[in-house]
């Protein structure tokens, strides 16, 4: 499958022109980001929390405490989403209304399933990792079995998605071209910053090539 | 009212020592951002998507199109609610298990009204836009009437809210200290990047003040 169905689910209705469907482009979203917030509904409240994720072929998995609210709540429906957002920029046009955000946004739907196994979980626990920050499960202890038992993960099988990607400048009326007013993208960026040493480190040990590497790019991982 | 009420709904149960219901607390995280995530329920499916906000006092406007979907949802239900997430670092430990991420989140609960007045209308656009980037509405032209009739205005009446705030390094097993393994914190900053000016844009038209000035802090809006 090279593009995912159009159904009301998930199909984009307000500015379809930047709507995709496209599977790679899609992925290339997921691949470049490690928070998604997810939404569930409590007692008739919809509700939305931020969580790190992994991605392997067609399924995202998430982790949480084994009484994580949100993720319980996930495993008793039969279809659950998730959006992950990023924020390229701030598009100011002549007209306050053409005002805009470069982003990219993809909102993946799929059915939701409990990861039981040791050996699954320690899979996507890796996956949720690397994804975060890449090469840093073999840098750091893995996970006991008292640590793997009070751990939840959640996978997500994708069936439906969509994206949206605004990446332009802004788009003015015609009869506001003559105006007096400064148009253009002021672009967003997200960035590794200081690396801070925990004062209670070994001194001796140097920032690992994790952190060295790290950049918020696509990480390709599997699939 | 200093402190939110702990409620069923709002009450912070994973992770509770990192909980805030201070009201300041939690509208110094709203006014440092302008991208919310509103989640809504589509025929049975728990959904979020993205969106510029702005507040005053204890509202916050959100808008979009006459049409789109996921206003007219939240105008269905008597509760509403919101998530505003900032990234501030990942945090690496000696152990997977207690890999973590530094962020500020806040999740608010609200009754949601149709903005309907014109002049309520424009007051709530301009608070949008200038929780984007400061001074721009009066750089730009203002909505006329047709465009004003074009947008939808939602209104979210603040009535709970908690927030979650991890601002540390990374915490470790005593078990785990002796390991020779680096432990610390990447920041991860959001910061104004190349400004880039629309093609179209008139050749003597400088910089606006509003884009010279962003930056990402907390924007003092009203209240």
């Amino acid at each position: 499958m090279a593009e995912f169905e159009k159904k009301p689910l998930n199909k984009v209705m307000r500015g379809p022109k930047r709507a995709t469907y496209d599977k790679t482009k899609i992925y290339e979203i997921l691949d470049s980001h490690f928070l998604c917030h997810v939404p569930y509904t409590f007692e008739g409240t919809a509700i939305v929390i931020p969580t790190a994720y992994g991605r392997k072929r067609d399924v995202v998995y998430i982790h949480g405490s084994m009484k994580n609210r949100m993720m319980l709540s996930l495993l008793n429906q039969s279809q659950v989403s998730f959006t992950v957002t990023h924020l390229d920029g701030l598009v100011l046009a002549r007209s306050v209304f053409h005002h805009s955000m470069n982003y990219r946004s993809a909102t993946v739907f799929g059915k939701p399933f409990l990861v039981a196994n040791d050996a699954d979980k320690m899979e996507a626990l890796e996956l949720i990792v690397d994804n975060m920050i890449p090469g840093r499960w073999k840098e750091a202890r893995e996970p006991n079995q008292k640590e793997l038992d009070a751990t939840l993960v959640v996978g997500i099988e994708i069936t439906d998605a969509s994206a949206k990607i605004r990446d332009e400048g802004a788009n003015d009326e015609l009869a506001d071209m003559d105006l007096d007013v400064w148009a253009g993208v002021l672009e967003i960026e997200t960035n590794p910053g200081k690396v801070v040493k925990n004062a209670d480190a070994k001194p001796e040990l140097e920032t690992p090539e994790s952190v060295k590497g790290f950049r918020f790019v696509n990480h390709g991982v599997q699939g």
